[in-house]
């Protein structure tokens, strides 16, 4: 939630004055012709209006009414591993906070070190996303629009987000994992070739898609600034008028 | 995040344009004597003024500079079932709604009901409570006062959520089985008793105290109302300015 500081409203005055007392003066000296009491009304309008303007700003801050909330979303990003999720995530949220909004970026690399007894089954994941759902849904109806990135390969706990959100938006990265492994760079395709990962959406267990998801990129022949142009471009269409 | 409504910089343009437009009609009375041009320079500056100050509402709102975040707190209310934490909690936000400050409150008995595969073991218990402290930081980040009423008995858990938070204010609800009993509506200890729930701090494990709690409330000496309003005494002195 937001207030006003007390140097806003001290600038808010001046910048009226300016405007106003010009106009003030300038109306005085074309009806009276006299541009010394043109000037007198100015220079003592300029003060008894500074007050009067610096208290009425005070005064609407503490008044809610016609302070709307801006629509919050929850933009929920699925796909393989290194289907580009996190980077696409963060190329939004620079975006969306150029037009001054607000946005929380919800991020498995960020989430998952908090919580390391979290594994990789299927019931441990679907857990996990529909935990971070939840967070994801809280910060959405106190009006913070959330991006999240997680492979989150399970329809059941996406299923399960979307009913918790307002205004849930999945958007799925899909791809392959043979384009998915020019995009990693930290060697997670490696580890999955020598066993160390297991259950991994696209090689080993199935990405599951849903028939419903607001958005699907095909990122086997789009580059990540093509498909952060279309998101942002949905979103202003849809969500953010 | 809040931006202003139309409406709202209407209403402001018209109880602004009153105090103003009286003030230039009684300057320009007494420096030209002459009523007729006060009440003509008066309203062309209704009309003129009306506008510009509606145009320069709108652009202030697209600024944000000096737009202040409301100091946000994480209120992390603990004590054994039926100590009062819930009814305590509601009685808070309740009283800080009124001061128009958006709270969230996070409650045991909403959230549990979300993820029903979360058990009563210290390991489950633990994990849960850092989920939600989680959760409860990133509102607290994001500028949202939050109470969060959970029985949260193992002090690592507590600690892990202090560590998080920005502004960690924990209240302990410090009673005796015997009175809480009393306050047991849903015959909670009846199950206690009939051996249906095991695990339960200050029946058969400890309820874990911190030695750096912000409040400790005797709630064996105090009932719930008293309890708010030291808690909303303390928020006032400390965290709300």
């Amino acid at each position: 939630m937001y207030r006003d500081s007390n140097k806003r409203t001290l600038l808010k005055t001046v910048t009226w004055r300016i405007t106003a007392t010009a106009t003030t003066t300038i109306l005085v000296f074309v009806f009276t012709g006299a541009i010394d009491t043109a000037i007198q009304v100015g220079l003592l309008e300029l003060l008894a209006k500074m007050l009067f303007y610096y208290l009425h700003e005070r005064g609407w801050d503490k008044v809610k009414w016609g302070k709307e909330e801006v629509p919050a979303f929850v933009l929920w990003i699925t796909g393989i591993p290194c289907s580009g999720k996190t980077t696409l995530a963060t190329m939004i949220r620079e975006e969306l906070a150029k037009d001054k909004l607000r946005v929380q970026h919800l991020d498995s690399h960020d989430v998952r070190p908090l919580f390391p007894e979290t594994g990789f089954s299927k019931e441990e994941v679907d857990n996990h996303i529909k935990r971070v759902g939840h967070l994801a849904s809280m910060l959405e109806k106190n009006g913070i629009i959330t991006i999240a990135s997680f492979v989150s390969p399970y329809r059941d706990s996406r299923l399960f987000v979307r009913n918790l959100c307002r205004n849930y938006i999945e958007v799925h990265l899909n791809t392959t994992v043979e384009v998915a492994r020019k995009y990693d760079r930290n060697g997670f395709y490696k580890k999955v070739d020598e066993g160390i990962y297991k259950n991994v959406p696209g090689v080993d267990v199935e990405y599951e898609t849903c028939d419903n998801t607001e958005y699907t990129l095909d990122m086997t022949r789009k580059n990540l600034e093509e498909a952060k142009r279309e998101i942002i471009q949905f979103l202003k269409n849809k969500y953010l008028k």
